[in-house]
């Protein structure tokens, strides 16, 4: 029996030494971590992935002790990814926000596993959603993926999530004008958090205002809606008619929550949205959709890392680049010539096995 | 003639909207942008690069402006690439620094463009670099790229840049233990701006220890040294015969010069440290070897970019992976199988036009 065949009882065994050694496999495409994925594959889909995403001191850290707490009390089995867009200057605070969460890590049924910024240039999604593919096949009911909102770590989170949830505190409201479109349309829930401080109402609004003005163009574009109330269909307090066209709309409007997390408030209706929103998933053909949209992702990018691998392992077209250098420092040709060279040079490649 | 050599000849008459629109084509790879920087390729290498970058709050921007004022007032024109890793979190503090640009950006000798960060991965440093390309192409003599160091930037930066300045605070001083080892490595010089304030000898004192540990290792590795004071490499009062050996030895000992931009002083200082990087790089081959990797990964990236664009654009393939996705969703198969089938596939395609 292999090495790998050996890990993967271990792994069925439910042994937390097998799960955390395949996540370092698949986090670190260790040799063998795609025959080690697609043995896993089968068993990929069950849980709900949830990512939290924020600006610095928001408190995604408190929120995210709290969703696990909540859903430990549930019986659920919860794994926690925290992404850490390693910047050189920042990397004291998310330590911190570790040691924060120490007070469920040692709870059996919650895994939590930081990942680092890898050198690599779109590194961190990838590493995120297979780390999220490995928890999910070994049996965590809920994955929660946390990130600062610094570089472009929030649109990456997004892409590997079900939901989104992007976590604001009051003094947002300043520069609420200013958050990109970009944060809008990942945005599938928003928490307030530390609502008790003043502010809290305001930046709601906003928010509320600047999802209205978006709600409205995209009705805009469709027109067979229905005539559903969108500002309805995220009352918790609606009727069991308006329950049931819930059930029936493709719209979701995100609803805005106030939290203050530190002291569990508010917590209770951020599990009922995050509820909401699975179930909207689900009935939508939402879910269907972004799943598929991930799988596609991942197959491009195997795709790409493979074919790269392969072209630019080969000694002769290195050794052309190697010897084409001082003609593009000399003047004498240019980047581009080199590279279309380089395509038509490089078509016998591909038939290699 | 067509429209790109009329650009081209406005370009080469200097007019600022030519190189404006230039950069624009450059920046957002429209139509075309392939030839012209080709056509622009041979004039490119004149100038210095120097990245800026360091933590928020540092005082990037004004020490920034300082450079600009002082290299102006030496008769050289100055190009500004002011790189934004956006944030939807954090947009709102650049804008800030743009402003506080306004001193030098009426000044006809000076460019200041700023980048904010594509949607596709990897897109800043490449943008940055065909920008300075064009900047430098244009006739500019410094080109100063300033970055917050959030995410990879200061990573992205120090790839494009020919020398790379790192500027710190006393109040870094706090987390110097946590800079990651990736800053020691890309800084050329450091600045310890707002030095008039408490902490900065301390800072300063543990940067200078933190290079001496490194240069400790990195000596031990180079025997053949010829016993060369490094420490004095980098003393601006070194003798003549302590100068010759700078001019001869291949280690630079970053120093950590004390600024107060606001102030302008230390600015100097810095100018010639500066003037000493750029003469290390010159007489070591470092410049040499830094901009033939500059090449090498502009290369690299091409081919890759246009590879991509031909398999991707294939209907063969994309109607290869669609069909294949619910297989993938049943668990019948995994992504790494259908990117091996994919790779076999995609053969022909290299060798189309």
């Amino acid at each position: 029996m292999d090495a790998l065949t050996q890990l993967l009882e271990r792994f069925d065994a439910g042994q937390p030494a097998a799960l955390a050694r395949a996540v370092s496999i698949v986090e670190n495409q260790r040799e063998g971590y795609d025959v080690l994925l697609s043995r896993l594959h089968s068993r990929i889909g069950r849980a709900r992935r949830i990512g939290v995403t924020g600006p610095p001191g928001a408190g995604k850290s408190t929120l995210t002790t709290q969703l696990v707490t909540a859903y430990r009390a549930a019986g659920l089995k919860v794994g926690v990814v925290a992404v850490d867009p390693t910047s050189p200057f920042t990397g004291g605070a998310l330590l911190g926000d570790r040691i924060r969460m120490e007070s469920v890590a040692l709870d059996p049924g919650v895994y939590i596993r930081s990942l680092a910024t890898r050198g690599s240039l779109g590194g961190l999604s990838s590493a995120t959603r297979v780390v999220a593919d490995v928890l999910d096949a070994f049996g965590f009911d809920r994955i929660l993926l946390e990130t600062v909102g610094v570089g472009q770590s929030e649109l990456d989170i997004a892409r590997v999530a079900d939901s989104t949830l992007v976590v604001l505190v009051p003094e947002s409201g300043d520069s609420i004008q200013t958050l990109k479109a970009g944060l809008m349309e990942i945005a599938d829930l928003f928490a307030v958090n530390k609502a008790d401080r003043p502010g809290a109402d305001r930046v709601r609004n906003d928010i509320e205002l600047m999802l209205g003005m978006r709600q409205g163009l995209a009705l805009r574009d469709v027109p067979a809606h229905h005539g559903v109330d969108l500002k309805a269909i995220n009352n918790p307090g609606k009727s069991a008619r308006q329950a049931a066209a819930e059930e029936q709309t493709e719209a979701w409007v995100p609803p805005v929550l106030r939290t203050v997390a530190a002291k569990g408030e508010g917590v209770t209706e951020l599990l009922d949205a995050l509820d909401r929103h699975a179930r909207y998933l689900e009935v939508s053909g939402e879910l269907f959709r972004r799943r598929r949209e991930r799988w596609r992702e991942q197959v491009i990018e195997v795709a790409e890392q493979r074919l790269r691998r392969r072209v630019w392992g080969n000694a002769g077209i290195r050794g052309y680049i190697e010897g084409q250098l001082s003609a593009i420092e000399s003047g004498a040709t240019s980047p581009f010539g080199i590279a279309d060279e380089l395509l038509r040079r490089g078509a016998d490649l591909l038939r290699e096995p």
